[in-house]
């Protein structure tokens, strides 16, 4: 694998993403379409004429460009699908027509599944998405596998748990760690959606980079692979680590359970482990107290 | 059931039903795009003032109205799903909107499931198409359930295999059947995408029409359901019962298969006959009878 086009890599996946590639000597170009410097080129992926230019000479792609979450996926659903899935479909023309070899494709462990029959999820469970967002990252998965099937691109999909990790500021309405953790410093109130009951699956991000280093490398791979932690954690249980590692109680007001989220959302990580030799080595109480060390030297003196 | 809206409404399948739901007494009011009759009201389901108009008084819509076919979905990816993804976002929206009661769509079970790992294939089975009207009938499907979570909107998705019946001229590309006795009535040469030996289920629209008004009417039914003969024909196998019918052969010829098409489809429609009271009760010979017959007194007097 000698170069590697990264969409979506001025994001918090992303850019540890490209950083763990050039750190293993792979050529990283990393497009975003919100913003340029030195490792990173502006570019959208529905910009036909320049990704062709960008693609020529890639060898695979990593594909983790989004313009919505699941809050904002249901706000504009039409909209989400013509930025998300018809974007991805002009990427994935732009890789056809330029013979880029291998195509990784972040996906969403956390809503793909909808409510999950089994626990944790393994990759054959049913896909039923009771939200928006999981319904636009399933279709954009099965055009893949479209692609795939017609003219031989090379794939992976990961669907990933909730990454987290420092430089999640969580300011975006997502990432309960990264905002609980802005919350304290600020000394406001954290609103959780629900009782704190719901139970999700918190990968280290820096796990998840390797993850998709491993994907893109082992030329084996192929097909839908989970990245997680295989843990469930319930938000409540997150606000106690998080309340030990910090030595003062957060505030918590809970709120309304918002009805697109999933009760529990824990992924089964065995496959990763035989088909990528993947598995995640960031324990949650570890990671946590990097993101509020993290937090604590880069927030507060944002903070006005 | 008082009031039902059959979108697609002058299409093969869309006649039939709403030839069926008046027989049975149900106000029906029929729309497509495309034309307008005294049963038929011009109307595009993504103009939404129109269709909020429409379905103001509606209790029930049947939607069978898509402009691709597994031939043209995949010339224009994207105009696919500008069409039908969001036209049926835009469709859903407005019944959400208009409070209606109940949502029946028409899938395509001849490609959301891709390549069968079992056959029959019940309604469990994996979905991966292979080909982007798959995909795109597929993403219709989830965004159909979504809504079901999000707003309660009470849905059937019946799972069709290849209909035929009189009617279908297999002028647009569609429907061997139809397809093969016109070629046959104007002396032609019936081309067939690779060997012959590709294995289909044909379900006679009528048993599909009676399908969709149970789906309609029964409210206890919910879900994706299969509709078929639950038997497979190999394309060679219809060939001999039509040349039985006709009394004279008809000319052949191969050419290569097709890539987006699977090799075998057969649907388990053990699910409908438990949930929607439904059999098919339509033997092939006799519907092969039946389309010679519709296509004599119709199709050879058009031919110039």
């Amino acid at each position: 694998m000698q170069r590697v086009v990264v969409t979506g890599g001025a994001g918090f996946i992303g850019t540890y993403v490209a950083c763990k590639l050039r750190e293993h000597g792979i050529e990283t170009i990393a497009l975003d379409r919100s913003g340029e410097g030195a490792d990173l080129l502006r570019a959208d992926i529905r910009d036909r004429d320049t990704m062709r230019r960008i693609l020529q000479p890639a060898d695979a792609v990593i594909h983790l460009a989004v313009t919505s979450n699941p809050t904002t996926s249901e706000l504009d659903r039409i909209r989400d699908i013509e930025e998300n899935l018809v974007g991805t479909l002009e990427l994935l023309d732009a890789c056809v027509d330029r013979g880029v070899g291998r195509f990784v494709l972040s996906s969403s462990g956390g809503t793909v599944y909808g409510i999950p029959q089994t626990t944790p999820i393994p990759e054959t469970h049913a896909t039923n998405p009771i939200s928006s967002h999981g319904a636009m990252k399933l279709a954009i998965e099965k055009y893949v596998q479209v692609y795939g099937a017609q003219f031989g691109l090379s794939h992976v999909i990961l669907r990933c748990a909730n990454a987290y990790g420092p430089g999640q500021t969580g300011a975006l309405g997502q990432g309960i760690i990264g905002r609980a953790i802005l919350t304290g410093l600020r000394d406001e109130t954290l609103e959780i959606w629900g009782d704190g009951t719901a139970v999700r699956d918190f990968a280290c991000v820096e796990d998840v980079a390797e993850a998709f280093l491993l994907a893109t490398t082992t030329v084996t791979a192929e097909g839908v692979v989970n990245i997680g932690s295989g843990k469930g954690t319930s938000v409540n249980e997150i606000i106690e680590l998080l309340n030990r590692t910090t030595g003062r109680p957060l505030r918590v007001r809970y709120t309304a359970p918002r009805y697109l989220d999933v009760p529990a959302s824990v992924l089964d990580i065995t496959k990763a482990s035989t088909v990528l030799n993947w598995r995640p080595v960031t324990a949650l109480e570890d990671g946590i107290e990097r993101c509020y060390a993290w937090a604590r030297s880069h927030i507060h003196q944002q903070a006005t």
